[in-house]
């Protein structure tokens, strides 16, 4: 079942509009490439809503936030749910500043959201409805363990009802959940935290996923999160062998998304469903 | 011939001032390095002009054009043609949305540029005074293939008599034209359309080429587009050994790029004149 | 003494902010990870405050400022100051442009800096109350040579008590000076001058340092500026072994970084004092 998926997306190649951070905003074009999706950027106000209007999806990632960009959320927010594209919330350090928990919490009221990603920290921040992030890490303190998991569960399948988006909350382990289903996914490395933005470079392959598979939100969305993580393994095994850093690494990882067949994905993924 | 070209750029070192979108600067700055010119990037309407007045060439790519920067293009535009600079214009998804097509026509009436370099999409969009571009990437139905190829330049050559700009339409064949002499060069690979990005390193390399070659910018035009192309074939031969995917095939593009000699250049260059 | 600042930074893994230019921007963030501190980007007006105050060091590089984040530079700068945080000043380009100039010694003015990096032809710059710089590379006629040594010693003696800020002027060879103690710094590799933003790394580099060593900032400005060019050199090494261009060397200097270990930094630092 999974490997579909990732097939439709080579298949369908769907245009994915990124409203992103400057920081990470390359990696993000080109891990869309490898993928099987295409790129497009464009935050400008009146540029942005054309331009979403055209794609298949959209990506909304707060990570630097300004008064240019931020009415333009709203905008491409709001014609992507008039045209049914899927929209991925990537609420990057809400918590850690007043105006990006207020952009967060304003755009959750006002956009419908098909997933919303984020680590521990940022999520539990929109669950309790206020919080104190540590910067765009999430902190130590939150971190999902065994212990934890189904208590986690618990609160992030409850802001999935509240929210009617898919939660996805990645780390150590990962959990993907709307109101019913959780799949808990044990793939990755803790390489991948060496590495500027892979938390970005997620939002939108869960956005090619989903845009490519619009019957199975979930499903996609839990298989965008294994093929990630997978390549994060795969892309460790290389550096091993190269004896390389990380920024080798971070090579290695988008090169192993481009080169991610369906039976490799499917050998390799560590997901289960509760 | 062409190779002299390419000697005149690292013995010359032209610094570059780039008007360009953040999602592929960097490696506009890199490529620029890489080919033996120097970049600079600034596009705050105090501080572009005055960058400009120091550069020996000038790009101006649209990609993620906004507010602020809208007016920097013309009036950066306006001042280099004052100095005699070349100017480059990449029209990056002119067609896409109404404001790119706007801007697009607007700079091609109050600028002159040496050379204007896009997709096949993108070049019919401005010769036909209007279009629908499927986004950044050319659409499929548009590509230049043998037996469009004589009609492609036709229409070419009449659009360099309209703007006096060189026209370079990139893609799996490229066409080099002015008014009267066209270059065909069928150098590159299709792997060159998995990297976000190699449209815009081909225009700053075009900018260093003609800033280096004032005499001659339609062959440097067509030099510039040979070296992108076989630097794209010498990266894949290096992929192919080293099992990498589309993330190290970035790498190795730019690496090709600072590597390419004249007598490298000379042996690969895929180029004919009509 | 030199090894034990790299320890304190992995142990210490401090947060810096960066108001840096989007060019390099991602380098500066995978940098940081890479060399033990943790990155995050903000410039907006009424986030970036917010976020400065949660992080443990400030870097303010003038490379793309604009209108939006002249301000936003001024009033991080004093919240750092607040705090006794650490804030580095990268002056990208000053004398090349009025407003880089003006903007350069108004923070000079408002803020106080621990550390001021630049090439030589821009701390010259600052030095001298103005200048004309090439643009964002030192010009040729500026580079520190052995004869040169002693006079830019003194002068660079003199800025850092002009200022109060240890004064960092790197190049060929390198000058970490206070008004009372000069480290000369031999490391380093002609290769890394064509990579884009190896000074803006260095600039970030320097902050996490000084950060995680609250009470040694003049060595460990010595030590990061140490780290960069060792890092220039063993990348070169892997370089010549691998066969690569400029695009493999940004890799794998970055690499050479995430992996430097205090024995290696010991036995390869080549810094005396005067």
């Amino acid at each position: 079942m999974f490997e579909s998926y990732l097939r439709n997306v080579f298949e369908k190649a769907p245009l994915i509009h990124c409203i992103t951070n400057y920081v990470t905003i390359n990696d993000v074009a080109n891990v869309l490439l490898a993928c099987g999706g295409s790129p497009i950027m464009a935050d400008d106000g009146e540029d942005a809503v054309e331009i979403t209007s055209i794609c298949n999806g959209l990506v909304i990632n707060i990570g630097t936030l300004n008064n240019c960009t931020i009415p333009t959320m709203f905008n491409t927010g709001k014609r992507a749910n008039e045209l049914s594209h899927p929209v991925i919330l990537d609420p990057v350090g809400v918590g850690a500043s007043k105006i990006r928990t207020d952009v967060t919490f304003k755009l959750l009221e006002e956009v419908k959201f098909s997933v919303i990603r984020g680590n521990i920290s940022e999520i539990k921040t929109i669950y309790q409805g206020t919080g104190r992030t540590k910067g765009v890490d999430a902190d130590a303190s939150d971190a999902v363990t065994e212990k934890h998991l189904d208590e986690t569960i618990a609160w992030a399948k409850q802001l999935s009802h509240n929210t009617g988006a898919i939660i996805a909350i990645t780390g150590a382990i990962d959990i993907v959940t709307d109101a019913n289903t959780t799949y808990i996914i044990r793939n990755g490395h803790p390489m991948m935290s060496k590495v500027s933005g892979t938390g970005c470079m997620l939002a939108a392959v869960i956005a090619a996923y989903c845009a490519a598979n619009p019957d199975n939100h979930l499903e996609a969305t839990a298989t965008a999160v294994c093929v990630m993580g997978l390549a994060g393994e795969l892309a460790y095994d290389r550096l091993v062998k190269n004896d390389g850093g990380t920024s080798s690494y971070r090579t290695y990882l988008i090169d192993a998304i481009s080169k991610l067949d369906a039976e490799t994905l499917k050998g390799g993924m560590k997901i289960e469903s509760r």
